[in-house]
């Protein structure tokens, strides 16, 4: 059995990545793509990065309307990744799934459960309230059994991946103060997307670093649902996003302060055994600092926990947790779920070292 | 008149970017330089950059023992600027000052006022603790007047400027709790100096971002000494360093909690009055992400202060910093105490924009 | 005195570089700025690298008729930069002629002497052929008299300059076949100007390095023609563009074949005694390799000249140019004719060594 | 069937990347690996990005002497690769052939055939010529009968893989004139190996692009031998390398002089035709510029032919080929021959595609 994907949206960062892991996998293949600007043209011509590696495949155009998308546009399909922009997925859901065609959308449209909330970060009523209840948050470390038996997940953004990974032991086993959390993250560019910006341009963001969205950035409140869900209760978090000089991943920094003191091996093996059968998040030994070029290319979250000198009582601790955005914080986890919704072996096709140097 | 300026160590890039300052100021020049490894060549042969902009100089041997610094090594010169590695200017300093040059310290060894947090953190003892006392922390936004006066002057480090002129307006006022100051900092390779050093190769740092020496770096005793001094008290401090793939630039992350909610306006309007005087610190409109892109080259930190979105209580403050670490962060900041101590307006050959893009 | 200077479309890096020269330029300023896009906010707003540096100056819009040129809109001004996309100069110069304001046009508007060769690569007919005969081409190390009593100068392109200087001692002497010139030329991504533009994107140039526009630049007539009035004859070339992952900088790589055997001593005394009076090009000694980041910001071209091993009769010459793109390249150069077309010191505020590291 | 591999020098980019490709080989596995820095610690906690990719392999010290290689030291093993520094191979060639062990070499010490031109470029004389004339150059695509039945294999090196390949088809048609060719190549430091280098740290080579060993690198007589073996005769070579602020990839600008006039189209064809069934070269369509990006990671040379305007005769060509120094340029084309020597399907464990962006 080969596994017949379709791909709506496909011409940005995430829809390559989908091309370049699906081309690897032994049960899966890329069957269809969309993409408005590009329609009619090869792939190979439009990513010549892909050359030679996803058998003649041409971008065709969108379904015209989100009705059509469960007739012929996706016949064939068992799947559609949505690689398109927030606001798409959320109108084509139901149509798949009447016929038939899983859905995992890796953008924000069914990752906040509560639709008022998603109308006041993106700014329109959401198209689709009847099938938030329904979708599953695409974290397998966290929801793999509803994952095996979803129709529709919704897969993380890139931020909340790593940021979520990094706090759950904590939270889950009720070790922090709730209320104080702190994510400073590091993002490279290709997390804004494939296009053409000023702000992502080489000549302004190379050889810099800045800060942005200080004022709300529209992971906080998925960020947020999600610690909650964890922490079973009331989560207070800053969060700050910097932009950094380099194409793919993430660092996340994370600060929290320790409800009683506890010895740095207390916490070493509490991530080691909370994340003991996890294949994708690997723990390093204590004292490390983990690279993002660590996990470049490969659909790995690593971890490191610190108890910092702080000045006060050692019941600060931070964090540090790294990912391929396009990897595990996005195309990568969108596999890893596609494995799982499929009955396939949850590794199947993700298991490449990172490509360093 | 014209200052005659010795560099001690010339041969890493606080001494580069020391020669490069000279030489576009107007009443300062570089009247010596050393360098054991270099000694007996150009220095436009060492540093291509600087040809036809540093008048023939020649690297010379440094002194052979540190009695000999206050003799004929010196002559001539009216002060000395100590670019070398931590350990050398504290054996340099008494011969210096009683040859009647003045001694402005790029290293670390006159910064911390307690001999043995010195000997904990450096791991010898301190050569020369007499001089400690009499030394001035180089920060002239705090110590202006008394570097005036100083015969030696002990420059920042590159972390601590940034982030002590983050937090003093907050300190300074007694706004925020102490004990739970929070730096995430970023920075550029060149911070780590010019040297042959596998972790900071194009090959392994580029495209990459990482965490280090959470469990201790030298710059968080002198962090902690001067916020103390700012804040009259105790303060408890978290510091968490990064390197960045980047040449130069600092981006510090402050993270803080008001004691009492206030407006972002309020806040705004201390940090604008507290710098308004200050020719280098720069505090940005309200809402603003400064780049380090933006200082690059230049002698200024520019600043901004965020209340962001916390989940809790509004009283959650960030504030940004930015500076060059090789200028504001080093040798602009030396030069700018250089004009203090010998009375020359004190932005004299600061005064040139970022180098942008 | 000081120049008061308007610069037509300002709001791209020719006109940052523009504004950075003038901030430090002892007997000039920018006094007007223009910018359709940002007409009526601060300068300081757009480019926050040089708040405190640009006095207040404010984005006004364009003229809105060539006619209007010479007007109201320029007065006061000794003289205008044309730092606007190709197109634009050649519609305003005649009526700020008129007017008794200079020209320095910074766009390929004037480069050019023959209107038809002109309309042929930039795709419109020529608008003001009758100037092309009047404006000197501002290259001063070939025109420096005509450019002293020039009323409009046509400032050189990028990687014109850097062939140009590169390959002009062996053109003027007649040493090297004329027919068999090649340059291949390596840029950095502010050559292609400050816009949103996918191919220059952070994401897509980065950690890479392509050629570009092979079948033709719009260079190659610029740098022929230059090369055939040094040469007095025609002059084949090959001219292959590189795009290189770096924000500033030109690396010309130019290769031909002496027409008779010389040593490398006869070279390198050929090229220090045809540039020994000029004060912005710098002929390193034998051996050497420039480095782009050499001139970065500086207003220099560095040069070297090699006879490599050619496995055949060692007549093949290679000559290493490199200029930062947007200084000597742009800005600079447009300053430098400035300073002469105004009679003061040629170097009056481009004397700044390189920023290194 | 699986085969085991050693690697003889294993802890630089060149064992990095043997690692990461075995690791994902589904017929092969790195069963020793030696690094005298290193012997006893863990590759994992050497190269953290292989963490869960190399099943607790541990690095050993390399065998004391030459004669020992044969012995205990690679029991078990099918192959060697040495990825050790130049001087190493030949030392213990005769040993591991004599044991029946075959050798992949993928430094210098093979690749020339004479030991006295060894000699002049490498300093010393050769200490296995006896086996030059058996070592096979480990170009498939000229050498594929050869390298099935070879048991010393001499891997190309980076340059010359990608010079050889972009001049193949035109010197062996004899459809160029042999006297002229120039090579113009750039490189990211990778090439450079991973060592603590001033030259090649972040500092000094971001942001700058720089030619290098203009006269002389050790590259020139291997393209030079295996350029003249492919045109039936002397060949005349400038060979000029830059380095580039990337992490890997290499660009080969290859100009030469066509004997006579021909189409476009002819030279597309030829070279399509060149490479039809070579399942590692990828000739791009007409106009097209490849970027060093599109084969990061893979085992991938892509080519371009054009024939640029020259204001001349037309009779100009350049050829422009991408690979990524590593893979194809190093450990890819490595597996490639082991594939070859061992019977497998040639394309194993090398189909993935590049990681782009």
């Amino acid at each position: 059995m080969t596994l017949a994907a379709g791909i709506l949206g496909g011409a940005g960062y995430t829809g390559m990545e989908l091309l370049r892991l699906l081309a690897r996998h032994p049960r899966a293949r890329a069957a269809r793509i969309t993409s408005r600007e590009h329609a009619g043209r090869a792939v190979e011509e439009v990513f010549p990065s892909l050359r030679g590696r996803v058998d003649g495949l041409v971008f065709t155009a969108p379904p015209e309307s989100p009705e059509s998308s469960g007739g012929e546009d996706w016949s064939g399909c068992d799947l559609v990744f949505c690689a398109a922009p927030n606001g798409v997925a959320m109108r084509h859901a139901e149509a798949l799934l009447e016929a038939g065609i899983k859905l995992i959308d890796l953008s924000a449209d069914f990752r906040l459960r509560d639709a008022a909330v998603w109308e006041r970060w993106y700014g329109e009523p959401h198209a689709c309230p009847q099938l938030l209840e329904e979708a599953v948050y695409g974290l397998p470390e966290v929801q793999r059994e509803r994952i095996r038996g979803a129709r529709l997940v919704a897969n993380p953004g890139c931020y909340p991946t790593a940021v979520q990974l990094g706090f759950l032991p904590l939270l889950e086993d009720g070790l922090i103060e709730t209320g104080g959390l702190i994510a400073d993250v590091k993002s490279g560019v290709s997390g804004a997307g494939r296009k053409a910006n000023l702000a992502t341009a080489l000549g302004e963001a190379a050889d810099s670093c800045k800060a942005y969205s200080l004022p709300g950035h529209r992971h906080h409140p998925e960020i947020a649902q999600e610690l909650q869900r964890a922490a079973g209760g009331e989560v207070g978090l800053v969060f700050a996003p910097h932009l950094l000089p380099m194409i793919r991943g993430i660092h996340a920094t994370l600060y929290a302060r320790l409800r009683e003191s506890a010895p740095q091996e207390e916490l070493q093996q509490l991530y080691e055994r909370r994340y003991a059968d996890e294949p994708f998040v690997d723990v390093l030994p204590a004292g490390a600092h983990p690279d993002t070029r660590s996990v470049r290319g490969a659909n790995i979250c690593r971890l490191a926990v610190h108890l910092p000198p702080d000045g006060r009582d050692g019941r600060s601790v931070v964090v540090l947790a790294v990912e391929d955005n396009l990897v595990k914080g996005a195309a990568g986890q969108a596999v890893q779920n596609m494995n799982l919704m499929f009955g396939l072996p949850e590794g199947e096709g993700l298991e490449d070292a990172a490509l360093v140097p």
